[in-house]
């Protein structure tokens, strides 16, 4: 299955995606909260479409807002494919590299995006989402992770260097919760929809090709991140991880960071494609 | 005013503190929500008081809750004192150093706290406490960030050594996020009821005095993280920013670190005391 939210910020109205069309989810779930994930919406979910109880959602003109609701926490981990760490100057991590993104970061795919003030370093990072269905904490081993996935998502882990980096004591969060800075969606796809381990990820820039490669080269695939995050934290239901980037940043030094004007798409395979005009905050 | 939430967790009641007794504010408010405070709710609270409509709460018997609902972000600041920063082996920060904690480790000032699993290093941090009560963005300087307050709190800033500085890849979040790490309260003072630039902080462990020192020796003080925060993300209301803790914990290696069975109060002058009985996971 697959799950959206379409309309005006704050306004969304959920809706599942079937047979290329919407069906309003508003007799369902007032919204795709963390209850709805962990309460057993998505079956409710389904079970009303099978019944055909509801009704086509016209979404000609409607903005496609992220398919989850603002999150507990948005966790991000670093330099999880071996290229990106080398092209940012780091050895593979040993250990899965933790940091956060501020929650209120989370908006549409297709949402303008403002260059923050005083950035030179605007990047773009596609990224595997995943989105929690139930709480989880002291997993007992990586394969009970599954249990704890509501489903998938592609997300742009944007990023300022300067700020992340030159500003910051060594610690990135600066650089990684400037607003605007999680576009997520266009859908959540359930664990049944994709081959989370094996999906093509790319971005272009206005155009010309950047990212190009794979899940399938995580350093830490997604069970073995759950089960790791669960050792030190809780994580809620509708929690967001962003499990890293791969090769072609404008870190590397071998692209421009993004400006004024210019036009970012990404995309996950099986997950959808976003589109992002930046503005000058 | 001084602001409370007594009850079980999930079920505070929300309270106004006055003259040694609890007012329920159930009338008035659902809860200390983000809206309560950024939609004028305080000065409704003190009108109610005034107008002798608000109910005296038996508080005998009951939990004291955090004074605030689950935050969008809890901002830490780091090595904000510089005794402390010597005691940690760094030099002080020429940048408000920020690192987050999960929201969902807000809990009450009295609860017992859990050893995590694995951890050897748990430490204790007493902090200022500040608590948004507008959205903050881009402000222009930090004489406007006193308007942006709802008001002050103790803060524990707990934290997992190992886990922040050993498996962590040079990122703190992972040993800062760990269930029940934020303990909260026991009440949100308002701006006028404190001056937020001369607090003492104490903190002891089993009876044994540990930290003390003044919000005097803040390297950045508060209207200086509010300002600066701003420049790189935006500040919700009822946003928690812990900014930083003085010399005296277990890290500067004059302490052992905290085990199950120990007993840990901390305190901020005029902020109220906590105390903690920790337990193992």
């Amino acid at each position: 299955m697959k799950f959206a939210r379409l309309g005006t910020p704050g306004s969304e109205i959920p809706a599942i995606m079937d047979g290329g069309k919407y069906y309003s989810l508003a007799s369902v779930a007032a919204d795709l909260t963390a209850d709805f994930w962990s309460s057993g919406g998505p079956a409710r979910a389904a079970a009303a479409l099978a019944a055909g109880e509801l009704p086509e959602l016209e979404a000609d003109g409607l903005r496609i807002g992220a398919p989850i609701t603002r999150p507990s926490s948005v966790y991000g981990i670093g330099l999880n494919y071996a290229a990106h760490a080398a092209e940012s100057g780091s050895a593979p991590p040993a250990f899965p590299l933790l940091f956060h993104k501020a929650p209120n970061t989370v908006v549409g795919p297709d949402d303008a995006v403002a260059i923050p003030r005083g950035s030179s370093k605007t990047d773009w990072e596609v990224e595997l989402g995943v989105v929690i269905g139930a709480r989880a904490s002291y997993l007992s081993s990586p394969s009970e992770a599954m249990d704890y996935i509501a489903g998938f998502v592609t997300v742009n882990d944007l990023s300022e260097r300067d700020f992340q980096l030159e500003v910051s004591g060594g610690q990135w969060s600066k650089g990684k919760s400037c607003a605007g800075f999680c576009p997520t969606g266009p859908y959540l796809a359930t664990p049944d929809e994709v081959d989370a381990g094996n999906l093509r990820l790319r971005s272009w820039v206005n155009g010309e090709p950047r990212q190009d490669s794979t899940t399938g080269d995580l350093i830490f695939d997604v069970a073995t991140l759950i089960h790791h995050l669960s050792q030190y934290l809780v994580l809620e239901p509708g929690d967001l991880i962003c499990t890293g980037t791969p090769e072609g940043v404008a870190m590397s030094g071998r692209f421009p960071y993004l400006k004024a004007g210019d036009v970012l798409e990404i995309e996950v395979e099986g997950l959808g494609r976003q589109r992002q005009e930046f503005i000058q905050a």
